[in-house]
């Protein structure tokens, strides 16, 4: 009983992140929405930072786990990198309540919410950074920083993904693979 | 006289928009800090939009002129386009109308702001792409899509330069420029 309650609050907070973004919900709104008594919230969650960093948190094991699980051992390390970044920045683009907090940070710059899309990040370069040390390890690509690789994979990805399909419409995944490939694995170089 | 007083008004708007910003400048404003009366500016510029659009031209055209001096034709593709973007990004940081301008982009979003940012980075990638252009020619680099090229060699350079300082430090010159042969032009792989 207790546990679906919890889940009951945890669903309609993530309904109303989702819809009206961090800074416009309110402790009473979600307990209209799941139809409990503002207490039961406060049984739970000591406050709406504590509700949000339980929901926040999930979402990014979630992320983490689909990121997990296209990762094949039998392929290159470009492949599942690319497998990877695509995946988690798929993530981003499908799931409304990340919608949502990308908006609320890019319009309304709410700390709260910039410290989630942060946290999310560095996520996503912790799990690249421990595949890129591995690649480093057996050879299969060139000494570098870790941490900056992953970085700079990222970045190229989200410009790819998010600023060059604005103006230009948007790339198939094969075609990210391929720019991938070209532009940071093999290199412009012809010598 | 006309020509002196012109160049007056247009100092003042410099000053006043590096300051204030666009949205925040107004015509009263520009005339008060070039010490003429509101009329005269009228009789160079019809209104707010003319004025930053004759500054933010010439602001653009002095960044163009920097970036081909840089300009070295006894070096490598890859030399020339880290000077080139590296010169083009230092323009961006130490000039305070472009540091306010961007600031004001990014946290009031004004339109006519955004746009002149849109300007400024199109003139990059063109500058980019003509480079990329000749040196696919030349097959010293890989065919590749120009612009796209030259766009993901700017987003590279912005993070590195912008996004990652900010949590890491400052990267020095020769840093970038190994970074982007690393990343960019030799590629990771070892094989």
């Amino acid at each position: 009983m207790a546990i679906d309650r919890k889940k009951q609050v945890l669903e309609a907070a993530t309904n109303s992140f989702s819809l009206f973004g961090y800074k416009a919900t309110t402790m009473d709104q979600v307990a209209k929405l799941a139809n409990v008594g503002k207490g039961t919230i406060y049984t739970f969650f000591k406050n709406k930072e504590e509700l949000f960093d339980e929901i926040v948190s999930s979402l990014i094991n979630e992320m983490k786990r689909e990121a997990e699980e296209v990762i094949d051992p039998q392929e290159t390390f470009s492949e599942n990198v690319h497998r990877a970044l695509f995946r988690m920045l798929e993530f981003r683009k499908e799931h409304k309540l990340t919608i949502k907090l990308y908006q609320e940070a890019r319009e309304m710059g709410t700390p709260a919410v910039s410290e989630v899309i942060d946290r999310m990040e560095e996520v996503v370069i912790e799990f690249l950074s421990q595949r890129i040390e591995k690649a480093i390890a057996s050879e299969a690509i060139k000494p570098c920083n870790p941490e900056m690789t992953a970085f700079v994979m990222l970045k190229m990805y989200v410009s790819l993904i998010f600023d060059w399909e604005r103006a230009h419409g948007p790339l198939d995944k094969d075609e990210i693979a391929n720019l991938f490939e070209l532009y940071l694995i093999k290199g412009l170089s012809n010598r």
